[in-house]
């Protein structure tokens, strides 16, 4: 042990969860020692930053870590225990108010979601909530009631959304994964802006009950890691059937098993990029990124979405969620007391202007984007594209309205998703790379991304601006 | 051979599925002589019961019959090779018009619908369409621009729908069996009047492809026959992953096994079936069929249905299904050459006033409705209840608005429900039994339903009104 260089504050504020679950194992860590690093960096960092929002205190934090440290001692130890974890503030957390982006108080909730249920089951450290668009309905962070979350590498610029201070609360080593939601690209945008990995599951296969609903055909739970591996483990732990979830999915197997062959693959790729806003210097990180992989991204070939009527079947899903969250916030949309932003409202009450057959209508508009994709996952394994059109934006630039295209793919049709960093752009942020599968070929998906990850390596130094600003 | 007795025509029409499988196997009865009678029975009893509303020129039907009589030569057989079965209104098949049972002339349809298909895989032969309620919303068969069907049992009284024309064909011996749908009780509200066997399979279990969609979430494909061994070898030829249906499920396992033992069923009750609208003498039927069932049906238990709120699911249903139609049928609902009915019409209308908010709610209350089955048959292995509250009633009484109560639980949450004869009630009519089960149990129920029908004994005597006026 005396050979081993000590293990430093930032090293632990670095690491991927799965490291710090090695450290740990080997007692080079410990969940108190690990928390107090993580509450510490929060202290000093997060009033720059604004990634948390809602920070459990400090002593309820490290009760948990306590009884972690117990558990480790005795031997009897969850798949995470002492792992510090943070959540979007749209998980219900008992005793904790849910409060999704919006303002006024609503009564503390009195179950946990099933994913903060399982993260407890299994000893992760919950660290408190993070910062996120009004009712997820945006892709900025920029809340008008908690204030923007910045871009942990440039301040001033945008984290991206909704998922925002989860993203940015990773890369910025204020926690080691965080949990988000993803209804169009909601944890994929901001980990493309952001530098970390993120994985929108296949619809279902972590159960969405005590997650607020935005558009219940689109939610799913996301990871925000950084590593793919890490989201593996996450998965893991997250996935699996819930009786109280209408939408759960019960697995024909264990998730589909890794079967791929890096020579055999069946790449899909858009035949133009231009063509869906993806920006020319993003275009060229991708297509750097495409010749790395050229011994791991095997037979790549066009796809024809000439037919796909995205942009429908995108307004249909937007449709879909604005008029599920008229039902959602209506005890927020009634308090005039607390006002919701002009905007958020301006948005819902498009949805209020349209009927009962438009949401019908807008339902089948998804059921054929499910067919779309199906046909092309029969002829293709994986789809590959940036994950956003762009880089992180200043914070005051008018937000392109192209963010959420390249995203919404999976979403539409319940398709697993994972987006890894590809590159840096000429101005020095990162910016993703977006692998799309089949429905249920989550575990392919992370193999396959772990591979390309690893060939790119291409995750973003740690950033520090906010470390010098709080210093 | 000789000393077996001959096969009367009457016995050809009277005979289930399988035993008519049986005979064709032995070469007792051949296709084309087994299609000439019921062709014969068609054009001799239909003008009187309005059961078949589109049969296909005899010729054409006759061409199938000597196809399925080649293929028995050559021994190459498929499921169904020889059957007469046939199709309510809104199925498409290539070449022919797809009513759906409402006004004006519709191009005829350009694909087989899924089950369609395999009816013609599996060899059967397809003697044409039957008759519905308009739209399939209803459940009398008293068709505005068809006429009414007939009970095939009583001149004058309803055969019950949507699907009437397709069970009063089954039970007049017009067709083997029939392929007709099931939104809230469309194939079962018919059988349970025309004393026929019915199973609405679990949502997805076989492919509404080419089905008139009415409300997406519950259509299933129904199934009409003389007995639970036919409903079996049906759903065998029918069901299976149709990926080109959004809603087509792939199984965890071929469809679950049957694996009850009666000793240790759980069998659930409606603790006042008075309270569900279920008339006195249907009440009575139903407490003798399961004073009959003692040894078979296990141990029974009141359910709590107290916080169910089951009229709001059904009346969220019905929203869906009416808002969906409005865009299924806008070419219909605009033609006004041709005018839906002022009833149809108020219909949509009450629909079309509903918002996108009120679509989104309604969706909601069927995930609950859903929730709550799943829990109910964590307890129970099988809930039974008479299948309509009210035996057929004369086509000129008012419709008690009762007569999709008990069908629509079964529906609202995706559950395979059977209906089999109970029994007659005084007047002479007969009346069903339904066997719910938890999504997926579809076999294990069919298992079940087939000995409790085996020891009700209770399929009605071949009615006989037609023949003597048809004479």
């Amino acid at each position: 042990m005396s050979s081993l260089p000590p293990i430093t504050d930032i090293d632990l504020r670095r690491a991927t969860l799965c490291q710090l679950l090695h450290w740990l194992a080997a007692g080079r860590t410990h969940p108190v020692k690990l928390t107090e690093v993580y509450l510490d960096a929060i202290k000093r960092i997060n009033p720059e930053l604004n990634a948390c929002i809602g920070q459990h205190p400090s002593g309820l934090v490290l009760e948990q870590a306590q009884s972690a440290e117990h558990r480790r001692r005795d031997g009897v130890i969850g798949r995470l225990d002492g792992i510090p974890v943070a959540l979007k503030d749209n998980f219900d957390v008992a005793g904790w108010p849910t409060r999704s982006g919006l303002p006024g108080s609503v009564p503390p909730a009195v179950h946990d979601a099933h994913v903060v249920a399982r993260l407890r089951a299994s000893g992760a450290v919950l660290l408190g909530k993070t910062n996120m668009d009004e009712g997820a309905l945006g892709a900025v962070t920029h809340n008008p009631h908690f204030g923007p979350t910045h871009n942990p590498h440039r301040r001033g610029y945008t984290a991206g959304g909704s998922s925002g201070g989860a993203a940015a609360a990773v890369a910025a080593g204020l926690a080691v994964a965080a949990i988000g939601s993803d209804s169009l690209g909601s944890i994929r945008i901001p980990a493309s802006y952001c530098g970390v990995f993120a994985l929108k599951p296949t619809q279902g296969e972590i159960s969405a009950r005590g997650m607020t609903p935005a558009a219940r055909r689109l939610d799913t739970v996301g990871l925000l890691a950084r590593s793919v591996d890490d989201l593996t483990v996450l998965l893991q732990v997250l996935a699996g059937y819930d009786a109280d979830d209408p939408r759960s999915r019960r697995r024909r197997v264990a998730l589909s098993p890794p079967d791929w062959e890096p020579g055999k693959l069946r790449c899909g790729l858009l035949p133009n990029l231009a063509a869906w806003g993806v920006q020319p210097d993003v275009a060229d990180v991708f297509e750097a990124a495409l010749a790395k992989l050229e011994h791991e991204r095997g037979d790549c070939r066009t796809v024809d979405f000439d037919d796909w009527h995205f942009a429908r079947a995108r307004r249909a899903g937007l449709l879909l969620m604005e008029a599920e969250m008229l039902g959602t916030f209506a005890t927020q949309l009634a308090d005039t007391e607390h006002p919701v932003s002009p905007q958020f409202r301006r948005m819902l009450d498009y949805a209020a202007r349209k009927t009962a057959a438009d949401y019908a209508d807008a339902d089948r508009v998804l059921d054929a984007a499910t067919l779309k994709m199906r046909r092309l996952f029969a002829q293709i394994d994986v789809l590959v594209m940036p994950t956003t059109p762009q880089g992180a934006f200043p914070l005051d630039a008018p937000v392109p309205d192209t963010q959420a295209d390249l995203t919404s793919f999976a979403s539409l049709a319940g398709c697993p998703a994972v987006s890894i960093p590809m590159g840096t752009l000429p101005n020095g942020l990162p910016i993703g790379m977006q692998l799309v599968g089949a429905r249920g070929s989550d575990l392919r998906l992370l193999e396959l991304a772990q591979v390309w990850s690893a060939t790119l390596d291409a995750a973003p130094a740690y950033p520090v601006w906010h470390e010098h600003v709080a210093a």
